[in-house]
């Protein structure tokens, strides 16, 4: 058995069985191992920002992670900005990435890079695997590095004669460590900040926290002591609907949210970070909450963060708290032109139950979450670090990772042409996505970003760099082009009537909302 | 005047007049100073990757630098692909790269990234100007260090704050060291290997040494001698056609790489690097020269490659050799079933004067150089590091470059979709580029690799993971939906008829070449 069966072995035995590739050359005794190994399932990308989105999207709903198969540096740098995304959602992930062989190094042949220095900066783990007795342990300690929490990015970098030569077969995956617990000290000096001054309290959550469990206990020790819950600007997963807690986030516009944050004199971090502007901008604080407020970091985004909120819930008596959750409200249909909240409306209003949403809406979402939380139980999924270009290849891989579930990818014009490319893949495996484009046909979050950076009154140029216009994209070209049927909507009439018909048929689809 | 302006008068006052640009909002100032700015042109770019492959494209063509602006670590991740084929074709760029402001690194905001690792693989240059005093100095040091033979990429790192504050106004960029000559001794070195066994001699050209001067010297050797003249499998730009000294390139494929070069005892490098493997392959050797030849490196990429070849000429006594210089020979055009060669057949028939070829054809461009050796003067451009997506965004730089002429995009339907969105910004900026997309529904060069590393008889799942087909991709959709008009060839009369359409019209357009 060769190294890369023997790796491909390695990731089957430790769970890893879904790998998104975008093979080359470098990775053809990978790809034809799969052959001879029964369990892997292979879905190919033809952009690698497709590949590791989507493996983003797989690991946050299939809580393990997914491989990626990826094409020396390049193919690397291209899934980059993706796994930047991943870094900051926590997403346990194992990439492979070919290289030469190790004799063929010295030579620099043309695809030649650095290929442990372009994963660095996106990895909390980097190894080349020399020989094909090395592969299978290596492979083995990727997964481990990529399970151990809060959840990690591993790059294994699988060089050409490693993969070809005789391995040792599989090897076994040790287990991860446990997530750390809290301190009790911990815990009694966040019950006491509770006691004190309740009111002026708040509790900022992320991560694992935004699961159920995690927002009954929240909800129980808000409902108790009467201190407020919010999650931060952007997380990962967050299980959300009628039935649960609703937790507002910490919103994205620095005005807005020092104006939310003011009254708090006390912050208990969960899993979370002191809130911080998302850009720096001139006269404006970097630091969103009130000065001198009082930060207590109670469990870090690697700790075990639900048995922290419901130990904390038992500290101060909030067991059996009556908390109150969401009750199950739909807003109506709207009518006439088509808005954001008109959109917003008809997503609430027939958003299936077990929904997965998928939200890269930019300017266009961050008025969504209102409009659902009354909605039947769904997940949240929310770009992380910033980097656009996410939304598709995230419903996507969520898609592969809950084929009963329908997933609902809401994207904006500028942010989905990034990785336009994932529409194929969803075409290609039949995936239950349902994509709404918001077209606005403009960078729009640039257009305030202009202003809020003190450059008023921008000239003809500059706003030339904002627009999408001239020409105008056609998404339902570009979607037919790569399989996928779509319409465009107009009004808020044709919107409704094409999501409902979308939700309803099984497959994937795109909605180009104009608005 | 603030950082940002200081740097926008830096980069025009230097030169760099054209910067291809996907910004952020910590780029926003450097937008704002661009209308405050005479004489620098901006194109948009809907993704990083066409914004490095333009640049590259721009300035093969146009022999100096564009800039470039992208968006922190993730923005030029995406664009790392590209700069690693523009390092590879020894381009000189000069990338602007936006960060957060200095004081609010330290909160590590969501897009906080290591920037300055993700620059390095692909930079030979990377700085990040702390204030906005320093930022025209390090631009100015940065087109300096870009302009310096054979050509570097220079990636400036501008936080936000040094973007907003006041600056310095322009500097002035200094004269990059003119590129060194060799020595008397190596000139008597190489004349003397030619005038012992000039049969057995090759002289390996790339760079520079393809342009008319160089080829016509290296054509006088040849002729004088009786040595032979090879470039290298890909170059940046070759200026070739009917009149020109016709350089063949080694042959990508192993075997055919070995055969074309096994009867040279002597190998004078003229900024060329000893041939090897593109990849390395079991069994087989990753140098193509034979055993025992003796290498001679007369000359380094970052010399005066045409001098050199003068020189030598002089030095053999090759100066008023009869160079037997390509006649003008056309193809004719085919009939009936529309294969590679009744492509090639048609692009050589109908190429126009001063075409510019953007060749990422892969395995369907291998064979185009021979029926275009004798078509009127072209450049030929060539995806130099292998990171395949090069080819539309190379090509629209290049257009850019070079409003006057006419130019040709030969892509793979693989490559072609890692970077589909330059189709836009050929639509915007209404840019000559005629796309041929030879649609051969697969990565048809990885199912001969799949070969040649010795995975024989693949299975359904390596099959599915180069196959493109499942569903097709429809280019002259997805062409339409970015503002480009386009039609499908499936015979070589429709082929025929659409390129000399194509080729007599202005603006954009593409050809979905089923073969």
């Amino acid at each position: 058995m060769n190294g890369a069966e023997s790796l491909v072995r390695t990731l089957v035995g430790g769970g890893v069985d879904v790998c998104f590739t975008n093979p080359g050359t470098s990775e053809m005794h990978f790809v034809a191992a799969l052959d001879r190994v029964e369990g892997m399932r292979c879905v190919l990308g033809l952009f690698e920002g497709v590949v590791t989105g989507a493996a983003d999207g797989y690991a946050r709903m299939a809580d393990k992670p997914a491989a990626t198969l990826l094409h020396l540096g390049p193919g690397l740098a291209n899934g980059g900005a993706n796994l930047h995304n991943a870094r900051r959602a926590f997403t346990p992930m194992v990439n492979i990435v070919g290289d030469h062989a190790v004799y063929h190094h010295q030579y620099d042949a043309p695809l030649t890079s650095d290929i442990e220095g372009i994963a660095r900066p996106f990895s909390a783990w980097v190894k080349t695997s020399p020989t094909a007795e090395t592969i299978a342990a290596d492979g083995a300690e990727a997964i481990r590095v990529a399970r151990t929490a809060p959840g990690q990015i591993a790059t294994l970098i699988l060089p050409a004669d490693t993969a070809w030569n005789e391995g040792t077969g599989p090897a076994k995956v040790d287990e991860p460590p446990p997530r750390e617990q809290v301190t009790r000290e911990a815990i009694r000096e966040a019950a006491e900040m509770l006691r004190k001054d309740p009111k002026g309290t708040l509790i900022l959550i992320t991560g694992q926290a935004l699961r159920v469990a995690g927002t009954n206990a929240a909800g129980a020790i808000a409902a108790k002591t009467g201190c407020q819950v919010l999650a931060q600007t952007s997380n990962g997963r967050t299980e959300r609907g009628a039935g649960r807690f609703s937790v507002d986030r910490v919103p994205y516009p620095v005005d807005q949210a020092i104006a939310r944050l003011k009254d708090f004199r006390q912050v208990i971090l969960v899993g979370a970070k002191g809130p911080v502007g998302f850009f720096a901008y001139p006269g404006k604080p970097s630091v969103m909450t009130a000065p001198g407020a009082n930060i207590f970091r109670l469990a870090t985004i690697d700790q075990d963060l639900i048995h922290t909120l419901e130990w904390l819930a038992d500290e101060v008596g909030a067991k059996g708290a009556a908390v109150p959750f969401e009750p199950a409200v739909r807003p109506g249909l709207s009518k006439g032109a088509l808005t954001v909240d008109a959109c917003a409306n008809a997503i609430g209003a027939l958003m299936p139950e077990n929904c997965i949403v998928a939200d890269e809406a930019v300017t266009s979402g961050r008025g969504l979450f209102p409009f659902t939380k009354g909605a039947p139980p769904h997940d949240w999924l929310q770009i992380t670090g910033g980097a656009i270009g996410l939304g598709l290849p995230l419903a996507l891989g969520a898609a592969v990772a809950c084929p009963d579930r329908k997933v609902l990818c809401l994207e904006g014009d500028g942010s989905g042409m990034y990785t336009v490319q994932a529409l194929w893949t969803m075409a290609r495996e039949g995936l239950n996505v349902v994509n709404v484009i918001f077209s606005n046909r403009s960078y729009a979050i640039l257009r305030g970003e202009l202003h809020n950076v003190g450059a008023h009154n921008p000239g003809r140029k500059a706003i030339d760099m904002l627009s999408l216009d001239r020409p105008d994209l056609n998404w339902v070209d570009m979607a037919r082009g790569m399989g996928v049927a779509g319409s465009r909507a107009t009004t808020a009439e044709e919107f409704n009537e094409q999501l409902a018909r979308a939700i309803a048929t099984p497959g994937p689809y795109l909605i180009e909302a104009v608005i």
